[in-house]
Parts: structure tokens; C-alpha cells; sequence
């Protein structure tokens, strides 16, 4: 089934089976937490092996782009449309309980089903390039230069339909035991995110403006601390 | 082969097929890499499909701990030694190039060839969660119980031992194609990493000094900023 439907129906594939209270399955939701992230683990087998990949990705209206070298071995195997599932997650805290299990941390995850292909037409696969880099920041495809046909023959793009896909969140705070309220221990939530640092420009480059690109990325990391 | 060795044999399954230049299999490394982190994909196959799991962890020695509800079917899967394949990704910033096809990301990842078991024993189920407790924070576990006998048989505790690991790094500069050097493009890197914020304690605990775990994780973060 499509994440296109409003609730993607639950068949044995992608049903979230424990701590259903954590479970979205709606196409907004799952495209939120996608487009939050650039990074995906993909599995699939290959002769009876799993194998976990880290890729950056990109999400195109109903599908998940992702690239590679062409002479990859593994790109090779998920190009052959082998069956397919990719995990997204964002850590958004630590919860610290005042027992031991009932530690949890924070978070939004999406795992996704589908089958991938080679993009092979010229231009489908420049304009994946150009997605992708704007999935690092926004806007910054325009600033660089775009992929020329000797860069473009090097480079496996894969586009990946999503049929399947739920999400998990957990948000709020500490979930104790009531038992527990009266032990002398501390609990709470320690938020995390993921933030950006000074620019180091290139060498030559020192002296140059931050190009606006680069600018609203910092200046949205500084508006949500 | 296992990571005990001081380098990795290069076998078909964890061989780094691609920019061997970023390719480490120095334990240490490993070790490094994971402990670094605490959030794993984890890839196994169920009937020819693949599954993609986010799931806490902990380095023991020369095994993984990984925990989850009794009832989840998926842990049963995996508990029954079936391959795995484990995947622990750190971003480090975001490498912006003066083309689209030199953009990249700094980054450390492992991934972590192994099967898991179930562990049975008491005391060895209440370790490893103690264990797993100070992966989020070191020190949590003494701020905080123990599980008892019937969060233990709650609990399934799997123990996955590293067979095969490799890792892979980038870090440093940009890496343009000669010819893009004099594009009028800004080109460097945006470090990023994972930050903590302020704390926020249970409502009842609203003026409770904060436990040491907490304020050493707060002081690390802040002077690695």
C-alpha cells in the first residue's frame, strides 16, 4: 500500500506491532520526518545476508531518491529492484527515568518498504543530483554548479517507490512506575538535536561572504535553541 | 572474522567495496564509533524481506546489547539467531562543494555482521540493562533502581556478538574537481553535531538540583562547543 491514502492500510509488512499508541501511520506524518532528515540506513538481502547501508537521501513527492558510485557492488544489487526498507530516525531526547526500564529516549523514526530502480534518463538523474544536494540545505543546488554528462555517467541514482511506510514517536516526558515517585532519584527529559557549528570555508575563500544558503541554515539552528 | 584482530580480514561480506581511502577495520575504531553513539539500525530478513529496525544499544566488550518488549515479534526473529546486519551512523557536518557532485557529508559509521541470542539469565538480563542505561548517559544506572523480576521477564535482552565489523570515516575539506576552483561558488564545511539543551525535570522535581550524569553530560557538550 501508498502512504498516498490518508491511513495506509495494516498488512503484515509494516504494522507496527508493539506500543501502538507510538505508531502514525499517516503521509504527512511520514514525510515530516523524512524531510527532516538526510540520512537513511537501507537494508536488504543479498543471498540470505542483510546488509544496512548509510546513504543520504532525498524524498520526491512518493519516493525516496538515494545515490552512488556506479561501479558500487551493493548499489549494483538494490538497482536489480530487490525487495528493500530503509529506517529514518531523529533523536530527540533522553528520558531518565527513576527506574532502569523505564529509560527511553525521544524520538520519530519511519521505516519505509519499496523496491528500488536505476534512473537512467540524462536528466531525471541531474535533476535527483540537484534534490539532493538541497536536501543538505535548502537552496543550495543553485549555488553550485550542476552535474555535467562525465560526472552524471559516474553516479547511480536509485529511486525507490514507497509502498509501504509507518512511523513511531515518542514525545512528553518520563512515563515512571507510580511505585516509584517516592524514590529519592531525579527524572527528567535532556532534549537533543542535531546542530551546526562555525563555517570552515575553503582556504581561499576566508574573506568571502556566508552564501544565504548557509546563512538562513544558521540562522534557523539559532532561532529553535 | 572477528574485530579482536588488530585489522579485519577482508572478506566478500564486509569488505568496503567503494573510496577504500575512507575505509577503517582497526577494532579500536570500531569501538570508537560505537561508542559514540547509541541509536542502531538494525537489518535482518524475515521470508526474503528485509527489515529495518531502530533500536538503543550498548558495547559490551565484543558484543552488542540490544533490548525490546517480550511480545515484539520482530525480537523474536532476530533472537533466533537469524543474520543481522547493524549500522551506527554519526554525521559531522555537511561538505559543500563548488559542484553538485562533489557535495558530501563528514561522517564515522560501522556496520556490524553478527546474530543475535536471547539472553536467559537473570542476572546476566539486569547487567545489560544497567549497561544499557549508561550508554544513554555513563553514571545513570547508580542514579537510578534496578530492574526487578518482572521488568525483567518484560524484557527481552538480546546479546549479538561482532563477527564481522568495518567502518567507514570522512572528515577534512572539500574535496572540488580542479577545473571548479574558480567558480564564483562558496565552497566548506558546516560542522554539525548532536547538542543537548536545558533540562526539564518531572513536574515534582521542578527544584531538584540536577543529578551528576546530567550536569557531566551538560559540561562535555559545552566544552566541545
Amino acid at each position: 500500500m501508498d502512504v498516498q491514502s490518508e491511513t495506509v492500510p495494516r498488512d503484515a509488512r509494516h504494522r507496527v506491532e508493539r506500543t501502538r499508541a507510538r505508531a502514525r501511520y499517516d503521509r504527512d506524518t511520514v514525510h515530516a520526518i523524512l524531510d527532516a532528515g538526510m540520512l537513511a540506513h537501507v537494508a536488504f538481502s543479498v543471498g540470505g545476508q542483510p546488509f544496512v547501508i548509510p546513504m543520504l537521501y532525498a524524498r520526491d513527492g512518493k519516493t525516496i531518491v538515494l545515490h552512488g558510485s556506479i561501479a558500487s557492488r551493493l548499489m549494483d544489487e538494490l538497482a536489480d529492484g530487490v525487495p528493500a526498507c530503509i529506517g529514518v530516525t531523529h533523536l530527540d531526547g533522553l528520558v531518565l527515568a527513576r527506574s532502569h526500564f523505564d529509560h527511553s529516549v525521544n524520538y520519530r523514526s519511519v521505516v519505509v518498504f519499496g523496491r528500488a530502480r536505476a534512473v537512467l534518463d540524462a536528466d531525471e538523474k541531474a535533476s535527483a543530483l540537484s534534490r539532493f544536494v538541497d536536501a543538505l540545505i535548502p537552496g543550495r543546488a543553485a549555488e553550485s554548479r550542476a552535474a555535467d554528462r562525465t560526472e552524471l555517467a559516474a553516479t547511480q541514482v536509485l529511486r525507490l517507490a514507497i509502498e509501504d511506510a509507518s512511523a513511531k514517536i515518542r514525545s512528553g516526558g518520563v512515563k515512571d512506575n507510580p511505585a516509584d515517585l517516592a524514590l529519592p532519584y531525579w527524572a527528567g527529559v535532556v532534549p537533543m538535536r542535531t546542530r551546526y557549528a562555525m563555517p570552515q570555508p575553503e582556504a581561499d575563500l576566508a574573506d568571502a561572504a556566508l552564501p544565504a544558503s548557509v546563512r538562513r541554515l544558521l540562522a534557523a539552528d539559532e532561532a529553535a535553541a
